[in-house]
């Protein structure tokens, strides 16, 4: 494109730790580029858009920009909105309106998807539109990149929340030995496995790891869990909020606990819930739970440094590429040969990305399928930034009596 | 006492992310006085006591003790056993056994009882006995303190946790506007309390506050939650697991979920578990829990320096005071006044302490009842040990169609 051109970005699906660091990124590498003319922020992602909520990312205070580099949530707002087939044009009315021709999309598969659509309407309507997807999510789980923008801050996170929630079970001995983490990621096991990656030492939790894409048993569960405290005298669970059985059903479900409400509703709890239930009654002692939900997405305090990195990265990768020329793409990480862990930016086409999910590969987890291998730890230990601080144990071996 | 004697220390009750420092404050204390002979270390409190489960604190890796300044559990392990008359006489049996003189107990109120206990039947059958409080809980419910070793650290997490929640809710808005916390004090509000303290504007979390001091009815936690959902687009509220009406009910218990989980049995959820039903059906949106619940006493990541450096001290003392000759005491935290943030130790009858329990006090909350006042806010906020790292906001007026 010769003359300049308006520019929009916007953030879809949940919320990361780091995802204002590619939004900044974005703003940043626009300001940078003299093909670019105004610098729109949609207010509430590609649904905010629709009704031309659009705010002004050339006025904002130099200080609240920055600041976003430690800002969890999406600052220009979010959505689960996936367009219908009618609403393309209505997009395309909006971006003919501010002579947009610049769009970014920061986002998981579903806003790939968004992109992807947008970017084939665009070209049956022959309408210039240079529309590039940033990626974004906790869930690790876009193809054709080494990993996403976000993983990292929530792996570092859940590393910390196990390791630290095992310290306190293994305190509390018999008062309560059997403690169990929900971890998000419904179809992927990406974040649950990265519990194992602050781990020094047997007796440091998790102690058993189980993610969707290994489906196993109730028992192998309850006999994997006795095991382990019958051996330590406490047993510590990362469960991933998609565990299921091998014939695809929530673990445990036939056992649930079901709620009833006041109003005579009936819920289902999820999987810790339903294990919390069992293995109490089964191994006859206390299971406690922890489920820091939505911390797990925006703990700030815990965002790795790499992530926060990276993620600024691909903000300004998409709009460099945009004004260069590209459409219709989603930038990637790609990992560099060697011992030293390096990034640098790549391009794929975002048909390729769309509704699709990448999965833990089945071979990073053990033959039990109850812990990640070396294999997946030594792929996301550079991602959470360095080490936690080492935590110790004393010598507590019994003196004669 | 003139001839050397021997030193025991143990941990009782739930653990801290800082109770090892005051661990550690014994330790280095009873190394750097003459006339402490052995180094004892009770495993599993006052119970593994009982059972003789002794290790030997002089032949620790140094290491390993100065780890223990960020390692949160307790490094020797606790119990919650409460012991009976007649166990008194098999403590003392043991202490006579291993020659001790000095004893040392790091815990909370029930801690405080049993040196109480201790300390009035060793003078019963004139032992001596130099046994020493040493305050622990992240509760910050003991009396005769400015305030509790561990309540600090708990404090910084439980501020960041709503705090980086509630950017999640904002950004989702619509999609998820309500959100709900749970925090620890089943009888006692200042943790509740503290989850204010990162708060810098009106949009920021919590946006309520409801604490047991403070009872409180389901129609005002509907109505609060509406004004404040209605005004800023989303709502997030901090619960304490003790919030009552004023009948002393938990807060909507009348319409409280209730489990039947697959043996038949019926068990109730916690309050935000009956909260998140009712506002759901009250006001017709989504309604989202978080219950990081151990990770509030463990997270040793966002442990407050300040909080660290005063567990140490109150160790320390306990051990200076009992070389000294004190016995049957607390050690106990003394706010200096003036301007700059400064505490020093003292020391309180552990009669005093002993089965009581410190409140928030009610005018600490606004009239309403749903928010922690200033005074407060300049009381807790020098505990937390720095500010976190502020977020910022994105000037979000909508541009012209």
């Amino acid at each position: 494109m010769s003359a300049k051109a308006n520019l929009v970005v916007g953030q879809g699906g949940g919320p990361t730790a780091v995802i204002n660091n590619s939004l900044l990124g974005v703003i940043h590498e626009a300001m940078a580029q003299d093909n670019v003319g105004e610098i729109y922020g949609m207010v509430g992602g590609i649904e905010g858009f629709m009704h031309q909520q659009l705010v002004d990312l050339r006025r904002q205070r130099k200080e609240a920009l920055e600041g976003l580099r430690q800002t969890p949530g999406a600052a220009l707002g979010t959505c689960r909105y996936k367009p219908k087939e009618s609403d393309l044009e209505r997009i395309l009315e909006v971006l003919r309106a501010h002579e947009i021709r610049y769009f970014f999309y920061i986002g998981g598969n579903d806003s790939a998807t968004i992109v992807h659509r947008l970017n084939e309407f665009a070209k049956t309507v022959n309408y210039e539109l240079h529309a590039i997807a940033v990626p974004k999510t906790v869930d690790n789980d876009l193809v054709g990149t080494d990993h996403c923008p976000g993983y990292g801050s929530g792996a570092r996170f859940v590393a910390a929340a196990l390791r630290n929630t095992g310290r306190d079970t293994e305190a509390m001995g018999k008062y309560g030995p059997i403690r169990l983490m929900e971890i998000m990621g419904r179809n992927a096991g990406w974040l649950t496995a990265a519990t194992a990656l602050a781990r020094q030492e047997e007796r440091d939790a998790p102690h058993l790891v189980y993610v969707p894409e290994r489906p196993v048993t109730l028992d192998q569960i309850v006999e994997d869990t006795r095991r382990v405290y019958e051996t330590l005298g406490f047993a510590v669970l990362a469960v991933s909020e998609g565990t299921v059985d091998p014939s695809g059903k929530t673990v445990g479900e036939e056992f649930a606990p079901v709620e009833v409400d006041g109003f005579g509703h009936r819920r289902k709890g999820g999987v810790t819930q339903y294990l919390q239930v069992v293995l109490s009654e089964r191994l006859g002692v206390a299971v406690r739970l922890d489920n820091p939900y939505y911390l797990q997405r925006s703990f700030s305090e815990l965002a790795s440094p790499v992530d926060q990195q990276e993620a600024y990265m691909v903000g300004r990768k998409a709009v460099a590429a945009a004004v260069s020329g590209e459409c219709g793409k989603m930038v990637t990480l790609v990992r560099e040969p060697g011992a030293t862990y390096r990034c640098a930016t790549g391009l794929i086409d975002v048909a390729l990305v769309a509704d699709k999910e990448r999965k833990l590969p089945s071979d990073w987890m053990n033959e039990a399928g109850n812990f990640p291998t070396q294999a997946f730890l030594d792929y996301a230990r550079p991602l959470i930034g360095g080490p936690l601080m080492p935590h110790s144990r004393l010598d507590l071996t019994i003196i004669g009596k």
